[in-house]
């Protein structure tokens, strides 16, 4: 059973301020805690249902420690409306400082606000192959519990780097060509783009800020077809990279 | 000021039964109003914001019906935490029988339950000019409020028609190229696709049912560069479609 003090603990992750002070944050589900336990990071608490101990026997069977508890606790504890699985509280692990190949594709997000947006890109990067994402400082905080989630693993995998996005992409130094998606861009389909560079997304509602536009040398745009305004943020980069993407 | 009788219509607006009872629907926050109000949708009830009424004086002043309400009551009556524009009761319309002409794309979904998914689907259809979405009569419900407002104002323009899929499927009698999106299917980047045809997406979790897939003509898939084992179907949905799109 868990304990009013972990229920109230985990209760706290949810909460950012926490989350750093214990340097913790919490994951829920199955795909994910399966992606976890096969991931670096250490865990500190594993709680699972009886039909998932039983379902990954194999797994758990490598000297974790976990506690079976009821599904009602899990949904007591966590942020899921069911969950028929498990959650663990895992703890944070620093990156090593970034540092991109020339011939890295990266992924950089100005003020993405939404964790479902942020966590459906990082999914996405990990599709496409992108080792490392990097957030402006006002951008929704990875182990925020939302984004863990809909990353639906991928968060064992990609690199999210926070940082000064303006300054960072300045002291490239024209290294790195730098893309940036725009409504007033140049057209997707007609360019044959080398999967190499920079990607800037830009806020869900302003587009990418002034300060970080400045840095861009190409804007491009998904070229519409029909009466929408604008896309979401997490599509509009789905499509974008799966344009980079096909031309090896 | 909104009445008692009013919110618990409108709350019960939520729910499908009384939309279909009610043939009514709820729209919320500026950018779908604004969409309502310059559709062919029939209002049934328009509660703005002072703010609101103040911005978009010129499109109010049509000889519309409309009440100026505070915020706190359109969040108490709607689903939204925040909504400082606006909340309308709006008609459902009949859409005319669906006839595809040979030359459209169309989208047909397969037991899409998230309603976040299948307004994300309806903007993406808009924005790539597609005209018809077809579902299986077990996918989420057009006029929940979370659809209508995932759409961003697409709801006006795209029709969606609820329909026996496997049914609908065989009575085209290979008069339209059916494709199906599968993770064993061929290669997107390496096909020429003909913006033609429909194109069957399945369920989040299980895919494309059995009896819908024994109607596909041809299985496609999104080649996959790193290690993500599956991407949201509304991502999903976006760069097939964008796949399409690029061969005029």
């Amino acid at each position: 059973m868990l304990s009013k003090a972990v229920v109230k603990y985990i209760k706290s992750l949810q909460v950012k301020k926490y989350r750093n002070q214990h340097q913790a944050f919490v994951v829920e589900g199955a795909k994910s805690i399966l992606e976890l336990l096969q991931s670096d990071f250490r865990l500190q608490h594993l709680f699972i249902t009886k039909d998932f101990l039983q379902e990954h026997a194999a797994i758990l069977s490598r000297g974790l420690t976990y506690e079976v508890v009821k599904e009602e606790e899990l949904v007591k504890a966590g942020t899921f409306a069911s969950n028929n699985a498990g959650l663990a509280v895992a703890s944070m692990r620093q990156l090593p400082p970034l540092h991109l190949k020339p011939s890295d594709l990266a992924i950089a997000l100005d003020d993405i606000r939404d964790p479902g947006n942020l966590g459906t890109i990082i999914r996405i990067a990990d599709w496409y192959g992108i080792e490392h994402v990097v957030c402006s400082e006002n951008c929704a905080d990875f182990y925020n519990p939302k984004v863990i989630s809909a990353t639906m693993g991928s968060f064992t995998r990609v690199k999210v780097h926070y940082l000064d996005l303006p300054a960072w992409l300045q002291q490239l130094g024209g290294k790195y060509k730098i893309y940036g998606a725009a409504l007033n861009g140049e057209n997707l389909h007609q360019l044959q783009l080398k999967p190499e560079g920079i990607i800037v997304l830009g806020n869900e509602a302003n587009g990418i800020r002034p300060e970080v536009a400045r840095q861009v040398n190409q804007l491009i745009k998904i070229p519409a077809f029909g009466k929408a305004e604008s896309l979401n943020v997490a599509t509009a980069t789905a499509i974008i990279i799966d344009n980079f993407r096909r031309h090896g």
